[in-house]
């Protein structure tokens, strides 16, 4: 007989959240049926968009129930199994919630390849939506070539810091944006960043004009607003941005007006958003290139593990203070 | 001996053409020299680039100088030729200027094929730059596929008139916007668009609500500003807009700001600018289409020819008063 420990959602939570928006729960596990497995979670991902799920309205996910167990992505290793697919010792990647063990029918679940010198916590970000946001959207819109300049907005951030490595590899002239002195640091001494520049401290346009002298060919839109207007003011001919995100925009009473449009005609610039889901199908062409870069070393990610499942409400909370550096995971049993 | 007619440029223009604004000159033509052919012109291309050539300052090309025959695109027919390129009754374009004849060594002239069943004048306009721009910007950009909705702004001009028939050609349903109900009503009757929307008496963003049920697939932007913002909060997933133009922002002193940008992530709009002469080197794949399409009727296009060399200021004023209904040519000589 398994023993099972879980967070369950007790309230709707308002603002930050605490232990008392959820309720600690042990259960003894049943029996598995034909086609059901148990899976032992070892990895939770700790992501914003949890927070919105514990909320009342929907999302582009149901919101979690009162009384339901809080829903997280997972990384678990297969401890029975009477389902065909997964067998014992695998690990499965799905959405295996705030909890120690799950028996399920493995539906919404995938196997995720055990990569030598790689940790299953890759399969959360450099193999997961996080690297394949930072693929996709830089080569498949922004398409760069050797000796281009490549700008990257929350160029410290998950997605960013992986775009600018890759804009390296790829032979750019890269140049970050970030909001503090010591991201700009990591981006430039440890990443490899051509240049960074601290838009709290720094006027960025200005910042902008020296630090890519032959103008912007690429850039990597992550913020939106007056950044959009300061970099569309030096862009190249046939410049490309690919649109991953407007986060200067989300939460703002009055939008920004983006007012240089129409540079776009003159100089012939391509602007397309996207959404990591539509990359889906291609994920083996990603694989194909960021597994041998991560092994290599060429390209670098950062997690931020911290432990214990009974802390989970606390260690959420962590993404909204800017207490994680890098990509936070809560690690809940060992590989 | 040939005797020449021609107007130079004798002033500075200050607002509208005048006659004093140029000199009306005549002169013999010399006999050809090796390599030279004299050309008779028999179209003049009035465009709105003419006036801006008159003024001191260089536009993308140099301003046309004090003295100089006035500059201007024209088909003429070569009457002599010395030259291995060209021979006697070819029919040539190129920027002959406001004159009668040119002699010319052929260089920047391109021979233009006289099609059956089309004017020579077509060269100005469906088989000239403003076919190509609606060709390849609808096409190429727009990608359309039939059933989907394109809108098109600016659709009585010149260029959105032939991106609306090659749209429906193409098997969508097509929504106009212009400024006139006279317009609006020859895009619907005689161009065959689905509706059109006259922006100065209607609620654009209410119109394209009713005329586009199933959202907006394409937008052909030739406006921009406030329009673009409607237009976005309208679009559905994977929406393509190729801006040809941002005319509403080109002599205002507060541009307006464009506030719907977010919209294109999770859309995944693809927004992008172009000009015609990135396409030239693709114009015959541009002609295998227009040319029958032209030729069979499904194609329309409006041409508004005037007559006479010495008119040619006023003639050219008519684009800035709005006299024109469609494409302004000068008729200088017979074909």
């Amino acid at each position: 007989m398994t023993t099972n420990k879980q967070w369950q959602l007790a309230a709707r939570p308002e603002g930050r959240l605490t232990d008392d928006d959820f309720t600690w729960t042990e259960e003894t596990l049943p029996e598995l049926q034909a086609g059901q497995l148990r899976l032992r979670n070892v990895y939770i991902s700790m992501d914003p968009a949890n927070r919105a799920w514990t909320n009342s309205a929907d999302t582009y996910l149901p919101a979690v129930q009162i009384g339901d167990v809080m829903r997280a992505t997972t990384i678990g290793i297969v401890e029975e199994s009477k389902n065909e697919r997964f067998k014992v010792g695998d690990a499965l990647l799905g959405m295996g919630g705030w909890q120690e063990y799950l028996i399920t029918d493995g539906r919404g679940f995938q196997k995720v390849p055990s990569l030598a010198g790689l940790p299953l916590t890759a399969h959360f970000g450099l193999l997961g939506h996080i690297g394949m946001t930072a693929y996709f959207g830089l080569l498949d819109i922004g398409a760069p070539k050797e000796g281009e300049t490549l700008v990257v907005s929350a160029a410290a951030g998950a997605v960013g810091s992986i775009v600018g490595q890759i804009g390296k590899i790829k032979g750019c002239h890269v140049v970050g944006i970030a909001g503090t002195d010591e991201k700009c640091a990591w981006l430039t001494d440890e990443l490899g960043f051509d240049a960074a520049i601290n838009y709290k401290t720094e006027n960025v346009y200005k910042a902008l004009k020296k630090h890519c002298p032959n103008g912007i060919d690429i850039y990597f839109e992550n913020v939106g607003g007056a950044m959009l207007d300061m970099v569309l003011a030096q862009v190249n001919d046939f410049a490309r941005i690919p649109v991953c995100g407007m986060i200067s925009q989300y939460n703002v009473k009055e939008p920004y007006g983006v007012k240089a449009l129409p540079v776009i005609i003159s100089r012939r610039v391509k602007m397309q958003g996207f959404i990591v889901l539509d990359y889906f199908s291609r994920v083996q062409e990603a694989y194909a290139e960021l597994i041998p870069w991560a092994l290599s070393g060429q390209l670098q990610y950062r997690v931020h593990v911290e432990e214990g499942l009974e802390r989970a409400p606390e260690v959420l909370n962590m993404l909204f203070d800017g207490g994680n550096q890098g990509k936070l995971i809560l690690k809940v049993g060992d590989e």
